[in-house]
């Protein structure tokens, strides 16, 4: 590139990293607000939060946006542009696009109607009473079909709910996710039948021992170290603090966790911190020459799942990972002295059916979200009204699950995220099972002594694999040609499917 | 008013608040940088503290803002504004204009050249050599004084020194500072005569021994809460850290403090912790309904810190505050259950001539203050150079304090004002003190109980006469109306100096 249309692609990075720099301010005022700001403050932060907003708009619906990208575009010289540069212009004038086409009007009575419905939803489940908030979830429907059906024209989708599921996971066709999940389920019914046939069944009694909460800290930190996230050091980019629900914040070299401790659940914390170091290591392992470009962020939240829950299952609740893990927990928590490595390995891997997804194990926790993509699907489809949700619900829970769930509280209420206006999200937390699947067969072939390796507590080969292969990647592909590219296989849940056999025939028996 | 007047001042005040919320938000990355941040996120922070300034600066010089105040300001409903309405104006036109006067080239080499020289500052007061850092800061005061120019045209001041006091000091001054500084000085010296002829001098023994941490940490929050700045409830607006140097950040319902605290040096803390309480107290008392406005904002710097150190000395080194208090400090720290009252007392007032300004006891620290705001002015006047400021800090603190300087380090660098480009800053730390001699004395007047109140734990009428008197009235007024409302006298220092006359007689015997 030179002279003019070099200018203008700097212009438009310019104009793209305040952007992104702003949304970073954010995220610390966000993080600040669960876990240091001092109770009295929030309205303060609300003015805050409102006023930034209102400015990262501004900033990232510019006219002149479209004016250097048309300058750009015209320009002969697109053909000689790398890969990077072509990929950073088609990100910004896709959320450019996406965001302009969005009257401001929608975008402020979604916001007010958001706010009103979380605190609704709020209310409600306290009460166990869906109809406390139906008429709120209703509104909030009816705004966010108007906005994806104005974004299914913008990002040329085939329904409306695809251009939401396009939000979280680019280009994903709810085709491709239905066709996936029917292959998923397929494999998990049988894969979970055998389970149940099993005669022993592991006891949870080894992780509801008292660990003091001081120990719990201590195991917090030797688990960030140990994954490779610094959180100690003079050099630390990270820190591990508390909230009730654990979240990971932050970009490249500030990048904060938090976790819970729980006296009578310590292994609550040890999963939580094992998953939000996977999120906090991919943010952090985006390559830094591309820092606050288009390209240097997170591929979609299924590829950013597939990381947490690496870290959490595939690598967290293997025995070889315990097996050199489990002597330094014993160290920091010497109550947990007498705690045997199989009985230990057995007890994180339960598999039962449950009613919460939250709670869900490795298993079954991808049917929790099946069936909250197939009543999305379905309610964007008009096939299901709002009204009809909570039966629909217990429906499908007693079918797909074999649980009776008692209260809506327990069932359709029990998430945030339709209160939230957040439609075509879930899927994005099955996708990264899924991803896993086809992630640890690739790493199967390229690394055949990994699990040795990780036995001996030695991570270094397997961070490097999954910071070549996907954290460093940032935003370059889409997340079907990203784990196409890693792993060499397209969207499949076979290899998923294979690994829970392999490892739970090896814990059960089967 | 009505119609478009009352328009264009609503528009005006949501301006201001605009700057000011973005500004409050530009406080708690600060603040965050200070406590929380991971080292590693430095360069990410000043990326967004750089951005937020550029935002805050484009916020504050929108040309819409002259034409607002010129719409109103020519409409005949001025005249039937109120007190603070009109001074609403007035504060939102003196910030513009200064704003809009300096060229944006200045206000970018004036930032650029302060980071440089801070660094050089570092630098040559590690190495003990003013010559290592000459060059930057006689580019830097070049720069200061061609902003103080520009600015002494639109503040309309006498001299380009008194601009900069008026950023900090509004509207007060230099020679009613000289004036005042003088009378202070001729009440100083008798009075540290006095002290030194004493035979039996205080001994710090007993602000020497060590006390664990956690139970300084204890009593920081006794502090707070004895003062009644909230920072442990559910309805906390505050909350204590610690940094290297103490400082307090925010605003109305989020004020946060710091401190430090040292093993063998508790009384270090206490201190701190009751200097940065004031400060926040202040802060938050500012009257809520003036929230966001020009006028719910601080006085100036000068009364921010006559709260300070009205906290920190007139209430926190008197012995009617640790008649109150020292016993639970000894439950907090047993380990201080022989300390007895006057022993302490007593060592908490020590006089000494010293060489470093933050070290300072309550008697002298104003000298180091006086010496700082002669060697500005001469400096703004041309009487002096910066090659010549170390030999003249030498030769003032041999005549004003009668200590002997060894290097430039504990001498003329030991601050980081100067390189920080803040000149006209050091006025505001003295006049600090001389409000609180006028302010103490109008409160023996309106509550002749107050110290007996005091010495039984009570602060309600203290903390209700400032709340009443100076808090509530954030910016209604500038400094010396201020005071002289809230004291009945113009400025001056008798009060200040008869106040420390007769405390230190009482504790030294004269």
């Amino acid at each position: 590139m030179t002279g003019n249309t070099e200018s203008a692609y700097r212009e438009l990075l310019g104009k793209y990293k305040d952007a992104m720099v702003l949304s970073t301010a954010q995220g610390v005022l966000h993080w600040d607000m669960e876990t240091m700001m001092p109770p009295k403050a929030v309205e303060q932060r609300s003015e805050q939060l409102a006023l930034m907003s209102r400015l990262h708009h501004k900033l990232s619906t510019d006219p002149q946006i479209q004016t250097f990208l048309t300058s750009i575009q015209t320009s002969p010289q697109i053909q000689s542009m790398g890969e990077v540069e072509k990929r950073n212009l088609y990100l910004i004038g896709k959320s450019y696009r996406e965001q302009a086409a969005l009257p401001e009007k929608l975008v402020g009575e979604l916001a007010m109607q958001e706010a009103i419905t979380v605190n609704a939803w709020k209310r409600a489940k306290a009460k166990k009473d869906f109809a406390l908030y139906k008429a709120d979830l209703k509104k909030l429907f009816e705004l966010s079909k108007q906005s994806a059906e104005i974004l299914m024209k913008v990002k040329e989708t085939k329904t409306p709910y695809e251009a939401l599921i396009d939000n979280f996971e680019p280009k994903m066709s709810a085709e491709a996710i239905s066709r996936t999940f029917d292959e998923l389920l397929g494999g998990l019914k049988p894969l979970i039948a055998k389970i149940e046939a099993c005669q022993t069944k592991p006891s949870p009694q080894v992780t509801t021992q008292p660990v003091p909460i001081e120990s719990q800290r201590v195991i917090a930190q030797l688990i960030t170290q140990t994954l490779g996230y610094d959180t100690a050091s003079t050099m630390a980019c990270g820190r591990v603090d508390e909230t009730e629900h654990p979240f990971t914040s932050g970009c490249y070299d500030d990048v904060r966790i938090t976790t819970h401790y729980h006296l009578n659940n310590y292994t609550s914390s040890i999963f939580s911190v094992l998953h939000e170091t996977g999120h906090a290591i991919y943010e952090h392992n985006i390559s830094p020459e591309w820092k606050y470009q288009p390209v240097g962020a997170p591929c979609s939240y299924g590829i950013h799942e597939s990381q947490s829950r690496f870290y959490e299952n595939i690598v967290g609740r293997s025995r070889e990972f315990w097996m050199g893990f489990l002597p330094q927990v014993k160290v920091a928590a010497p109550v947990l002295a007498g705690v045997g490595l199989d009985e230990f390995v057995r007890a994180v891997n339960r598999v039962e059916r449950s009613k919460i997804r939250i709670e869900a194990d490795e298993v079954t926790y991808s049917i929790h979200i099946i069936i909250r993509f197939e009543l999305e699907r379905d309610l964007f489809e008009g096939k299901i009204g709002i009204d009809e949700l909570p039966s629909v619900w217990n429906q499908k829970y007693a079918g797909y699950l074999g649980v009776e769930v008692k209260d809506d509280a327990e069932g359709v209420m029990q998430d945030t995220h339709w209160a939230s206006g957040l439609y075509g999200y879930f899927p994005s937390y099955a996708l990264g099972n899924i991803y896993d699947g086809q992630i640890v067969a690739a790493i199967n072939k390229a690394l055949p002594d990994w699990r040795s390796q990780l036995s001996r507590g030695n991570l270094q080969n397997i961070n490097a694999w999954l910071k070549d292969n996907i954290h460093s990647r940032g935003d370059l592909h889409n997340p079907e040609e990203l784990i196409k590219r890693a792993t060499g296989t397209a969207l499949n849940a076979k290899a998923f499917i294979a690994y829970l056999n392999e490892k739970y025939g090896g814990l059960y028996g089967f």
